[in-house]
C-alpha cells in the first residue's frame, strides 16, 4: 500500500487533480491561484497550510507565526498580479495554548495584512493536537492582466524579482546557533511582492509568472512541464541575498546549492519577452524592488545551468513536504 | 495565564476580532460568511477547520471526511442566500497515511461540491501528526437578497428548515454501538442546504438568517446578542427527527435536550415577517425540505421555551470546540 511519505507533496497533488470534475474555474490546481471568471476580472483564491512540523522552527514568535500564514498566501496572489481582497484563516491550537499565544498570532496576521492592503475578514479555531493554521487569500485581476504560469516562450528572458538565498540563510543560521534578527528576518517574516506583481500585471507584457517559493530549481521545473520549453540559467546572474554571502566559505555550505533549492524565498519568477525586460526592470525600480535577468527560455526541454565555460543540467532538488527538511 | 480551554470558542472568536484592523468587509466576523463588495454583489467567504480530535469518529469512512468538510463550508453559504462559487481545501495528514485514503476523500470532498453546483478549485497537502482539514468555500449573492444575521424584529417568525437531532441521535447510536448507515448518516454525510437558501434570498422577505450547526439553543443567543431581541420557543413545535424519535425512552436520553443543545444539524434558522411565513413555506416546499415555525421574536431580550402551560428560560448549552465532547 502507497503512503503519501512515498508519494511526496507534487505527486499528491497530480493525485488529487485527476480525480476532482472539472468545474467551473477558468484556472484550476496546478497554479500559484485558482482564477474564476468574474465579470471582467477573475476572482483568485489561493490557500496553505503551515504545520508545526514544516514551518515552525521553535524560535518562530506566535506574531511571526501570523506574519508568516498571511504572507505565504498574500504571495501566490502576488504571482498572478493580483489586488488583494481580504483573507480567511482557521486556527488550530492545542487546550493548553495561552490566551496570549493567539493574540500575538492575531497581530501579525493583521499587520501583514493590512501592510499589504486588505485585511482578515473572518477565520475559524479549533483544538488540535499541535498548532495547525491554515490560510486562504483572495484577490481580483482584470482578466488580461492575469499573470498565469503557462505562456513562457523560446527566447524569452527569466527573471526574478529581490534576492535569492535568503530563506535559506537563516535556515543555516538557526541550524548553527548563530541566528540574530537581521539573518532570520526573509525565513520568518517573508514580504510578498504584491507592489511588484500588480505593476508588472499592468504592463501586460509578462509571459509566465509563479511565486519561488519551492525553490529555483523546483520552480523551473514545474514551469517547463507546463510550458513544455527548457531554460538555460546563468549561474553568475543569480542575485545572491547578503545574509547568504556572510556564509560563503563555510565547509558544509554551497550557497549555490541553497539559492538554488532550499526554497522559502517569496520572490516572483516570470517570463517576458527579450525587448521588454527593460521596460519591466524599470517599473519594479519604482517598486523599490530589482528585477534580474538570470538566463534564457530554449525551446531544447532541459534545464541547464552555466558555470563560466562549463554547462551543466541543473538538477530539481526542491523542496517537498512529505519529505524533506523539517523544524521539529 | 489563561488558557485557550478555559476561554471557548466564542470568546475565542471575540478576542479575535478585538484584534483585527477593521478591513474593506462590508459584513465581517461575527456572520456565517464574510460578505464584501463586488459590484451588484457581495463575494461571500466562509471556512471551517476540521479535526481529528473534534469530528472525525474513527466510523467515519475517508469519503465522509471529504463531503463533511465540503457540506459545512457550503452550509454557511447557503444561510446567507449565496451561489457557491467554489472551494479550497488544505489537508494536513500523517506521513503514514494511504495514498487511498487520500484518494477517497477527496471523491467525497469532490462528489459533494459537484452535487451542490460547484467544485474544488484548488488545495494544498501538507505533513502533520494528526488529520486536519480546512476548506474555505466562496460564493456570490446580490447584495439586496444577502440574508444576515442581523435584522431579527419583534414579531417576526422564527422557524427552521427541516429536523432537528438528526446529528445527536447518531452521535447517540454511536456511543451506544447502535449505529448503522441510516442512522449515523445525517450525522457523517450532512445536506448543505443550498437550494433552500437561495430560494428564501430571492424573496427578500427573511430578516435574519444563519446556520444552525451549533446547535438551536446556542444559535438562538447568538441572534439574540446581535439583534437585541428575544425569542419565545414552542417545544412541541419543534420538527424532531424520525431518527432521534425512534430513541425516545431511552433512560439516558432526553430527545428535547438533544434536539434542543446538541448541533451539527446543517439547517437553516430564519427569521421573518408573520404574514410572510406561509409564502417562505411554500417555496420551500417546492425544495423539498419543510419551514417549521417554532416561536416567535420578542421585545423582551430573554429567550424562553413555552412546554404545554409552563414557560421556562431556555438555557444556553451549545456546542463549542476547546471545552466539550470529542470522539477521541
Amino acid at each position: 500500500m502507497n503512503k503519501l511519505s512515498d508519494l511526496g507533496e507534487r505527486k499528491a497533488i497530480q493525485l488529487i487533480s485527476k480525480i476532482l470534475s472539472k468545474g467551473n474555474a477558468a484556472v484550476g490546481i496546478g497554479d500559484d491561484c485558482a482564477a474564476i471568471e468574474f465579470g471582467k476580472d477573475y476572482l483568485l483564491v489561493t490557500t496553505d497550510m503551515i504545520s508545526e512540523k514544516t514551518h515552525i522552527p521553535k524560535i518562530m514568535k506566535p506574531w511571526q507565526i501570523g506574519w508568516f500564514t498571511v504572507a505565504v498566501n498574500l504571495s501566490d496572489i502576488s504571482a498572478k498580479g493580483g489586488k488583494p481582497l481580504g483573507l480567511v484563516l482557521t486556527i488550530g491550537l492545542p487546550k493548553n495554548t495561552s490566551e496570549s499565544f493567539l493574540k500575538e498570532l492575531m497581530k501579525g496576521a493583521d499587520e501583514c495584512a493590512i501592510q499589504f492592503g486588505t485585511s482578515i475578514v473572518g477565520g475559524d479555531t479549533k483544538e488540535t493536537h499541535e498548532i495547525v493554521i491554515s490560510g486562504t487569500a483572495f484577490g481580483t485581476v482584470k482578466k488580461d492582466e492575469f499573470m498565469g504560469r503557462k505562456g513562457a516562450k523560446s527566447g524569452d528572458i527569466i527573471a526574478v524579482t529581490g534576492k535569492l538565498g535568503k530563506a535559506a540563510a537563516g535556515y543555516y543560521a538557526l541550524k548553527h546557533n548563530m541566528g540574530n534578527k537581521e539573518i532570520l528576518n526573509d525565513l520568518l517574516e517573508p514580504i510578498p511582492r504584491i507592489k511588484e506583481g500588480m505593476a508588472l500585471a499592468k504592463t501586460k507584457i509578462v509571459s509566465s509568472s509563479m511565486d519561488i517559493s519551492d525553490g529555483l530549481s523546483s520552480s523551473l521545473y514545474q514551469l517547463k512541464e507546463l510550458n513544455d520549453v527548457g531554460f538555460e540559467i546563468d549561474k553568475g546572474k543569480i542575485p545572491l541575498s547578503p545574509v547568504l554571502l556572510k556564509f560563503e566559505g563555510k565547509k558544509d555550505l554551497d550557497i549555490y546549492e541553497y539559492a538554488l533549492h532550499f526554497g522559502g524565498d517569496y520572490e516572483l519568477l516570470l517570463t517576458l519577452p527579450r525587448d521588454k525586460f527593460d521596460k519591466a526592470q524599470k517599473i519594479l525600480v519604482k517598486t523599490g524592488t530589482p528585477l534580474t535577468a538570470i538566463g534564457k527560455v530554449t525551446k531544447e526541454k532541459k534545464i541547464s545551468i552555466i558555470d563560466g565555460q562549463a554547462k551543466k543540467i541543473l538538477q530539481n532538488k526542491g523542496y517537498e513536504h512529505f519529505r524533506k527538511h523539517t523544524f521539529c
